[in-house]
């Protein structure tokens, strides 16, 4: 690795003085043409590099973005990174990622980070809820434009863009009401964060359109993960009247789940119908197909993206936009009777 | 959002000099503890903060590390990103990952931007390959510590983490040998990248180890998605005397292959065995399972990590230290016989 030339080596290198080879790499009209080209051919040859960071330092702009999300390797967020990236790399954004793994602790650091970076904005899907969302308020209160996308959180002066989780969860409950299902199970995500309370309600709300009862019983909390998925399927199937579907919150746990019904030869869909959300890759190429509310990651990204455009524009003020994007239910065999 | 307060708000708050301020922030002895203290207590209550990116630019250490990867979604560079940060954060380093989509122009960029931001260090897999390498380069005689893994490039100076990829191969090969399969097919991706020439050397040496002919038309040069191995599968089946295994360097091109052999009632492991390569979550998962070689990742973040932590420890000489992890086959239904 060799050492980085300063504006001093370049001096020394022509025999002419500092002042001049900074005033010729900004290209001062003050300066020759001939010595702006020999300072700049010099600087090449040199490796000489102008301080960006100085730069970004005295103007305010880094042109970097901070994109926070809980996992990167959950296809979800990839798709979401996917559409920010789109729509940010051509507009001469460099797009950073962090990962917060679900941990508050962490995610307030990254954020102190990325805020003391100086990044002209971030992109947050936070795993911080309505419990302990005054801690995050602090960090807030500092000038860089914050967009929440996905798991959002309300506060003055951010913005927020997430799909329809309440319609998501009514359309996949109300489908499995057209299958012929009576007993409609719910895998509920326990986070306390709001997009799965709205993807229940949605649920909910279904039922009693179609003055089905709801039972509690048929209500399970687990994680997102496959393991939690199987022994909740184990745990509905002992109940005196077992469900016949279930719509679940996460594609992962009803992985585990219909594993632990085909190991007890339940048949899908014949006997058994299922909706998961989130339409993760691994929902297609299983046998059967799962059906699964679409979030639009893509979209969600570019629009987080145009949200946080918008905001830079407007410059000082705080812009406060709601964007709420359309849920998508893509039916496959997991829960096609017919 | 408020805006920042500076040293000259706390300054006129406390009717002291900005000088004054500044030496009682950075705990100055020649200032009073009184002092001292009433100062940061003020900074506390105006939501005053030290500028660490001009801190940074006066230490030239930002503790902050670039990860580069082609694609934060695949499993394994999701999981090398999780032993970096394993590693890194418990150290107080900021992991900020930046992902290339192949594009070796979008790759310097982000390689240069990193520079510019004052990174501690690189940690990348590189879509440079040897042909296009010396543009790389160039960025590499920045004074910037660089650490390749996985998919790497010898520089001078600079240090590289991979798994032993022939060993892989060989061992991939052998085990179908084994397994009593005569005509193996190999899945090539084609591009240029060496790791792939190595597993493609060791399918052949273990070949020529069991005495087994060596036939071009077995080897299916493809990219590394679902649709391409559906293609190479259907090609090789198509030939006057088909294959009766394939080893594949990549395990979505192999889930193809699988999906297309099923579609045409080949019984895999019976009338077929196939071994992939990556261990992605979803070849445990498929019926059968799917038999992979593991490349350690969470391992191999943790070792980049490691050299990256030596590399700086040593300050200014580039060290130039080559790790090789082993390959571990993963031994499942899809090429178990017996």
């Amino acid at each position: 690795m060799s050492k980085k030339a300063t504006i001093y080596d370049i001096a020394k290198e022509l025999k002419i003085t500092a002042a001049t080879v900074s005033r010729a790499l900004n290209n001062n009209p003050k300066i020759s043409k001939k010595t702006r080209e020999l300072v700049h051919a010099t600087a090449a040859k040199m490796n000489y590099k102008q301080n960006k960071l100085a730069l970004a330092l005295k103007s305010g702009k880094s042109k970097n973005v901070g994109v926070v999300v809980p996992f990167i390797n959950k296809n979800f967020f990839a798709s979401v990174i996917r559409g920010i990236e789109d729509e940010l790399y051509p507009k001469g954004f460099h797009v950073i990622i962090s990962q917060t793994h679900e941990d508050v602790d962490r995610e307030k650091k990254i954020i102190q980070n990325l805020i003391n970076a100086q990044v002209d904005g971030i992109l947050i899907s936070t795993s911080f809820t309505n419990e302990n969302k005054e801690q995050l308020n602090q960090e807030l209160k500092k000038s860089t434009p914050f967009i929440f996308f996905d798991r959002v959180l309300n506060f003055d002066g951010t913005s927020t863009v997430t799909i329809d989780d309440y319609q998501g969860g009514f359309d996949a409950t109300e489908h499995l009401i057209y299958q012929g299902c009576k007993r409609i199970a719910h895998f509920y995500v326990d986070q306390n964060i709001e997009l799965y309370n709205n993807r229940l309600n949605g649920y909910k709300d279904a039922l009693l359109k179609h003055r089905i009862a709801y039972h509690s019983d048929y209500i399970i909390s687990l994680t997102s993960d496959m393991e939690a998925g199987k022994e909740a399927a184990e745990k509905l199937m002992k109940l005196p009247v077992p469900p016949d579907a279930i719509f679940s919150s996460t594609d992962n746990g009803l992985l585990g789940a219909v594993k632990y019904l085909q190991s007890i030869s339940v048949k899908i869909p014949e006997d058994f119908c299922v909706v998961g959300f989130s339409n993760e890759p691994f929902t297609q190429f299983l046998e059967p197909s799962i059906s699964s509310v679409d979030q639009s990651p893509m979209e969600m990204g570019k629009m987080a993206a145009k949200v946080f455009l918008k905001q830079i524009e407007n410059d000082e003020s705080g812009i406060d936009e709601n964007v709420v994007l359309p849920a998508k239910l893509i039916i496959r065999k997991s829960s096609s009777k017919q």
